[in-house]
């Protein structure tokens, strides 16, 4: 019943799914819509930003979710429909009904994903003609140029495959994802479809996926920043067979951690893509009073620009990691705590270890390494994925729009 | 009564007031010791860094001003002494002693204050010799000297000077302050000393120098990281002659402002010389529900990486502050906000307001504009500065230490 981790294929690798990705015109000269189908309606579930700001496809999607089904998801790229008022929330509904229409299914079963740039309206003409396209270039095989549809300043696309078996049938969950800045805890400016041939009933599917989201894309970061479009869709459409997943089935956890696994391996390909990223770092709390306190610590690390800056340039600096502790805003006590790079001891309460700079710094100069921060305050433990700073980052964002 | 800006002198401006900048060794060819003396002893208050992790002096500071008065400060940099245990609580008591000795003065009159790399030992032998240097400096014309000595990162020293009558007397205000990264609201590694010849009541003063840095230091952020070694201390000696200001006097809320005044354009000083910064950016929320709701949203937009790396590419990307208002954790309704870029209405009730791209992008261009975002939602305004994110901020911080 362990998930295995399956080649490729994405989103139609379980039976029953088709994708498309095509070039509609919202950006030059690269792949802007995808759409996702599945061939019979499927349990569906969402999650979606906390943001205060919510762009016009997210508030629909939460509206349309509500009743656990959906069998298709059209996708743009290039445009938000976000702060575009009720113009916007008219097109967000007319993008699910003219891909309803070019289906030949119910509308209510279409769900609408946006990213791209706040604040300006969908040219409509572009979107419908990239809709006929899209639906006229589902296949089983287009997994991989849906992924690529729905990239933004992402520079490759992201794409998982698990598979385990359930009552005595292979069940496979797909995903893709697409994210690289606007990246915080809390799903930034990130989309994540995952799809499964599994049988799961719709209620039981939101609590797994709500569980799944929460160790997963909300435990990354890259910049800070959380967005107004951020969206995870699981479509479950029972084409492998297996008797209703829900708790009380044997492998209701299995199915579970599957899907939070899957999760997380999107996840941490967002971090790794991360806007000039050049390290994946995991900054794990330990013995924290509260998951929330070692949470919070393990932000605050893996937000602070002084830290991802002095991981850029692999500066064994831990005075900033320790800085960034005590401004979290938990009470933590200084001369408790300990600071490991990799296993190393760096600060041992509170204080250096001794260990030398260049042994810190043959950690730090690695592209992936784990910052572990012991609190010796109680048991819990909160982990943050991450990425450093790069002079990239400031040029990829200075002249996204113009 | 009201303050006039005097055109420099910094600490020293003030009656009765000398200073020292010298070379002791702990950085290679810069100045990095400072001493600031009152010929009297002076009424004397002291805020500090909220950062759990609080530094060998920053502590021994915190207790000696609890009895309102201090005579000297004695100041490094290149040397944080913070996550230093007890052997950095030893030496930011010594460097007290040997100052003190130096000037023949009592030790609980002198203050410490230190900056620089966390975690390292101070070198004593370095410090002591630099404290003898230092009292052999001391000159009624050596603010400047003074203010370079406490530079880190900062690209230029930072003095303001200003002067009010109280009581038929001239009254003046001296400050010098350093900072360039690592600063948050809250105080982030920053220090600030003010002089004043003015006599005050001890007890008003640290009333009147909190409420001066919760309106100054308090709301400029380069970084959003906050430091172990913040300080501002202010020394008031009474040599004007003028009656001992306290609530009640007549002049009390002049000199009040005139600190917070002064306080104000330290504190500013620090933002436009934030590490790679080009411009300098005002934040400014108006009708929130609150003071605090109004500075937690201007704090949002003022330290997202995107919407600061934005700035530096003059983009005017409005779709950013709208989405770092959305996460700012307050309530907001979005189609009620308002987004203007120096009086240019960006953004109308959550949708763009119309301008071109031009129009905002000849805004943003600029060294300093300000970004004024109205909430329709009460009658609390809270005001934010900072700066932009550029290349060289990475550049400064990837390689500090190394």
């Amino acid at each position: 019943m362990e998930a295995q981790a399956a080649a490729c294929g994405g989103v139609t690798a379980p039976r029953g799914f088709k994708a498309a990705g095509v070039h509609a015109g919202l950006k030059p000269n690269r792949p802007d819509m995808a759409l996702i189908y599945s061939e019979a309606p499927a349990a569906a579930a969402g999650v979606f930003t906390s943001n205060r700001v919510k762009a016009a496809p997210v508030r629909l999607d939460a509206r349309k979710l509500r009743a656990g089904r959906a069998q298709a998801v059209i996708i743009n790229s290039g445009n938000a429909n976000a702060c575009t008022g009720r113009q916007g929330a008219k097109d967000a509904a007319r993008m699910a009904d003219l891909t309803a229409a070019a289906l030949r299914i119910n509308p209510a079963l279409v769900c609408v994903c946006s990213t791209g740039t706040i604040g300006r309206p969908l040219p409509m003409d572009v979107i419908a003609a990239g809709i006929t396209r899209a639906a006229g270039d589902l296949d089983a095989a287009h997994g991989a140029r849906a992924a690529r549809a729905i990239m933004t300043t992402d520079t490759r696309p992201k794409e998982a495959v698990l598979r385990l078996e359930i009552d005595g049938q292979t069940v496979t969950l797909g995903g893709m994802a697409k994210g690289s800045g606007m990246i915080s805890p809390n799903m930034a400016t990130m989309l994540g479809f995952i799809t499964t041939d599994a049988a799961v009933e719709p209620r039981a599917l939101r609590a797994a996926l709500r569980q799944a989201v929460r160790d997963s894309f909300n435990c990354i970061t890259v910049d800070g920043d959380q967005s107004t479009n951020d969206t995870v869709i699981c479509l479950a459409n029972g084409r492998a067979g297996n008797r209703l997943l829900q708790p009380g089935h044997r492998c209701w956890r299995a199915f579970c951690r599957a899907l939070s696994q899957l999760a997380l391996e999107l996840a941490l390909m967002i971090v790794k893509d991360g806007e000039g990223a050049t390290k994946l770092v995991t900054v794990t709390v330990r013995n924290a009073a509260s998951r929330s306190a070692a949470l919070c610590v393990a932000r605050a690390v893996a937000q602070s620009p002084l830290v991802k800056t002095s991981w850029f340039g692999a500066d064994p600096n831990w005075g900033r990691v320790i800085c960034a502790i005590g401004y979290a805003g938990v009470p933590v006590r200084p001369e408790k705590i300990d600071i490991a790079y990799n296993g190393l001891p760096a600060v041992s309460r509170g204080q250096s270890a001794g260990l030398s700079e260049s042994d810190l710094h043959a950690v730090i100069r690695r592209p992936e390494f784990s910052v572990e921060i012991d609190l010796h305050q109680g048991r819990a433990v909160g982990t943050i994925y991450t990425c450093d700073y790069s002079d990239q980052y400031i040029a990829i964002n200075a002249d996204y729009m113009t």
